[in-house]
């Protein structure tokens, strides 16, 4: 065993023992090395592990805690502020969950991203191959932000191809949609700023939050209708809101596509308050049924949305090449991107931009939608067999998430916990939220093939939630 | 000519003709879009040309000044806070040099980077087409941060070879250094805090300064001996400092290398008063002699020195790889880029893994260094001949950069902007400064070829510095 797991275990045993009280401050990272004779580093990593694990929190300039025992859980108001320590929580325990579905042992029910199998590896391969024999010394001058000409207009088409008319001067390309969100949020607010996201909501929006240091209101959002407009226009009327987070299409984790009237209704609405849109819109090409779905940026009149896309949910996940359509943001965004990690790699939006322009994306991604549409429908039926009979799974289409509500007595970090012990994991709800309002829920990745082990995994997670019941 | 354009040329003769007075308020862009029937993006456009001009200020919530006649020149007190509306403006003009760099018909003495054609092109394609051949879907999960393990073991070893002795896992792989020192900034700041940097300094540190919402206090720094360390002690007594931002070879702009015992020195008194030190050291491939100068890292005993390097200056621009051993500080700033940029893309981590496990890297360092040494000699000798007998330019060895002191009567953003007329651009002093006291300094990058196009620029540039003499 590893010697910070040690101490993990030991200190773990300590607080259970009572040795340390909650509440009580534990003995610093440097008196603890000295104590223990570990190094300091192996006592930080313990520390950091017994943190994510909510057993202990660190109190800026003062040191580490033992965690108040949890709280019952409380009823939600209506418009409801982030609170900060719970946001440390949750933040440092998302990169827990993420490490676990880096190890190839681990059957990702977890992870964010779809099988890499689905993407056209030979194709890109193709295209990187070609790209690396014309590459020019120049290059990287050429590719700069706002980035490669080329691959700008191939997007500001099939912006086109929507009845969208971008120029591709407001599109900035960025090291993946993670950025483009990002480099947006920081563009429209300051430090100390209100900013609104839905609830639940994608874990990056609530980092971005905290890392920029901003104030998040977090909206209850429907699974299927999305957020509810009475409790944003109260929101938006009590705060001075700078900007908004927003999903569309294929949110993540619920699940919805808002109709075209709400995503009208909702540009007008931020238009109105002078809110700044940010949409996050890398799930647009997973669509059902015959026609993508309009982003809200279609009814966007005076540059105010910032659209964010991607390539790596439907195409490639390790180039990382996202955009924004910023609007009227676009410089301001390009430039921070400039004093931050200055430009994209230009050998990858090369290798992109020689791919898109061999249009054979359409055909991949048509038959991506069919293969992930099929494999969630065998996820789905496949979890309903095993889950308790009160427990509710979403039932939006596209995309490839899932999203599990069970009984409420049923903690899903508990069971994230559980089942990570038996090589599975799962995206419990606290993931998603600032509060406790969603721990009884979780997040299914249903992109990968169903096969025995996945099969197996899903018998494994429902004994383990009979059991927690 | 475009529409923004007229505006631009317009709003200038008014404000040339003192229709508009310095200080006073311009019509709001709305205002001034119905007036002038043109749109509000080409009115933004404009004012944002006027802006980044220096001819009018923009004030957050209130609107677009005319901006004040330029103050004469202030003596400068021995420890200096950057005044938050210089770097405004001088942020905006930063922005205005690099895009002039960008373009190919002007002469590139004020680039940040050496001529790419000094870098080995067809090796670095094979390399590309070979990792092209081998990427497996499940690539972009393995490069995640920390980033490629074999690429950091590599940067580990190099590390060895000059006796520092660090782990793979200390090493974050970034986009390119600008990343990494923005997030190592990030890593060890809160908006508000204050940081040390050298006076003059690379417009990167004020930028990722002004970005993070700190305060920066700019220490004296000699063109051969580097930061004034009475003032450096003075600043870390007198002010809570919890970052300093130091080159330490090769620094950009004035070209100095500290001595092994300035390095150490520098370390155990940033130790000392508990100051993480960000060493950029982008330039430390680029050395003279025969051995490559320690970093100050090589001194850091308790993992307080981030260490942030680079390809792009001496290996390769556009794949935008750079990295940081970052000590004990190397979690956070993997955690910060999880949650701003989630990764350096994969083929490019890949790619330099293989270019660099050939072994002809240190071949090509080393014939890099020649050229450039030649390179530089020659445009010395030919800046001598052209500039004012009372001129001043630095001759440290190693490196690209000339840093040009002009007599105190002559303004390089003057000059600058008369010789981007004739098609020729240089670095002035103004972008390294929150303050005026090298408006009558240059950096000149002498990594270009001496051609007939060199020369005849080199001259212009004399005539011009005399015309303004």
């Amino acid at each position: 065993m590893a010697k910070y797991q040690q101490l993990v275990d030991q200190l773990r045993a300590q607080i259970d023992a009572r040795i340390w009280q909650p509440g009580e401050k534990l003995p610093s990272l440097r008196q603890q090395a000295e104590h223990s004779g570990l190094s300091l580093m192996t006592v930080m990593h313990a520390y950091e592990v017994l943190e994510s694990q909510g057993a202990i929190v660190s109190k800026p300039q003062s040191g580490y805690y033992v965690a108040p025992r949890a709280a019952a859980a409380r009823p939600r108001p209506p418009v409801q502020a982030i609170e900060k320590s719970h946001q440390a929580d949750t933040n440092s325990f998302v990169f827990d969950v993420l490490q676990a579905t880096r190890d190839p042992n681990i059957v990702p029910f977890g992870s964010a991203f779809p099988d890499p199998e689905l993407f056209p590896q030979r194709q890109l391969m193709r295209s990187l191959v070609n790209v690396s024999h014309h590459l020019k010394p120049t290059d990287a001058l050429n590719n700069l932000p706002p980035g490669n000409e080329a691959l700008r207009k191939i997007l500001a088409q099939r912006y086109a191809q929507q009845g969208i008319t971008l120029s591709p001067d407001d599109i900035v390309i960025t090291n993946g949609a993670m950025e483009a969100l990002n480099l947006s949020l920081q563009a429209v607010t300051e430090p100390g700023d209100w900013v609104v996201i839905e609830h639940p909501s994608f874990y990056g929006a609530l980092q971005a939050i905290e890392r920029l240091k901003l104030n998040a209101i977090a909206i209850a959002s429907d699974a299927e209708a999305g957020m509810d407009m009475d409790e944003l226009e109260q929101a938006l009327q009590r705060w001075p809101v700078k900007a908004a987070w927003i999903m569309t299409n294929r949110h993540n984790p619920l699940g919805f596509t808002l109709s075209r009237a709400r995503k009208q209704q909702l540009v007008e609405l931020f238009a109105r308050y002078n809110v700044a849109m940010i949409e996050d819109d890398v799930y647009s090409d997973l669509y059902s049924g015959h026609d993508k779905p309009l982003p809200a940026k279609a009814f966007d009149r005076d540059g105010n949305v910032l659209h964010c896309g991607s390539f790596s949910k439907n195409l490639v996940a390790g180039f990382r090449v996202g955009w924004v359509a910023a609007g009227r943001h676009a410089q301001r965004v390009q430039r921070i991107q400039m004093m931050s990690t200055l430009s994209t790699s230009a050998p990858m939006q090369l290798a992109l931009a020689d791919f898109l322009s061999t249009r054979s994306y359409d055909t991949h991604l048509k038959k991506l939608r069919q293969t992930l549409a099929k494999r969630k429908q065998l996820a789905r039926h496949a979890l309903r067999r095993v889950l308790p009979d009160d427990a509710r799974i979403s039932d939006t289409p596209g995309g490839y998430f899932l999203w599990v509500a069970l009984p409420d007595r049923i903690n899903t970090t508990q069971l994230y916990h559980l089942a990570l012990q038996e090589g599975i994991s799962i995206a419990p709800g606290q993931l998603f939220s600032g509060s406790d309002a969603f721990n009884h829920c979780f997040r299914f990745n249903a992109a990968w093939p169903w096969d025995a082990r996945a099969e197996a995994a899903v018998a494994r997670l429902g004994a383990l939630i009979a059991a927690l019941a």
